[in-house]
């Protein structure tokens, strides 16, 4: 699986200005990017905390996957997205060993990296991202 | 605020022992301690991911927070953990720019850290703990 270190977080906002004010304002933190990932209907933030992102998603419609998981959850962390050496590797090696996929083999998401998704309920409820940088 | 990088992420689980088997198992992270908090009513088990812990929380009663939230929402990351330098001077910073706080002073939390937690209502949804070494 070679995971190295947590590539990001995903945190579902009601509203993506206001959030930012908050990272950056309270926390201190720098939004260095904004980018809209039309497929996931979402617009995100990002901020660089060591060397994890924060992402902040808000959705850009009510039956997206970050708009369908407010309104079921509300506003809070959504995924955590692990990098490894090669995603799909990875996702073939979670198969193996009886983990249920959302994404058989990877797909692109923000930043060009190569991504797939485990389900959470293979996962003991944590949404879970594998990431790799493009090759 | 001072934030290094995300010091751990608190995941509640329903099985302590099955979540581990997760971990280790299909993720290849090793679980390098477990360790029981009496006063949160919580079995913690550690990994280490890069500079990042994970934390899986375990209820040890129906009527502690973890065992509250699994209830609510389900089992899921439960909060994010920030590293800083001082945080009583991070609670206070925080305090002053408006956030909720759940600690008032710091207080011991797992391994001996200084550790306050920030309002979720005052985050955007994120229970956000933050936490520095002993002193």
């Amino acid at each position: 699986m070679n995971i190295s270190h947590i590539e990001h977080l995903g945190i579902a906002v009601d509203n993506l200005e206001e959030s930012i004010k908050y990272y950056e304002g309270v926390l201190g933190l720098k939004c260095y990017a904004i980018e809209e990932v039309a497929d996931q209907k979402v617009k995100t933030a990002f901020f660089m905390v060591g060397s994890t992102k924060i992402e902040l998603l808000e959705s850009t419609s009510p039956d997206g996957p970050i708009g369908k998981f407010i309104e079921k959850k509300g506003p809070g962390i959504h995924h955590m997205a692990f990098a490894v050496k090669d995603t799909d590797e990875a996702l073939k090696t979670a198969e193996e060993r009886g983990v249920r996929l959302i994404d058989k083999v990877s797909r692109k998401g923000a930043e060009g990296l190569n991504i797939g998704f485990l389900h959470p309920k293979s996962t003991h409820g944590v949404l879970t991202e594998l990431c790799s940088k493009k090759q």
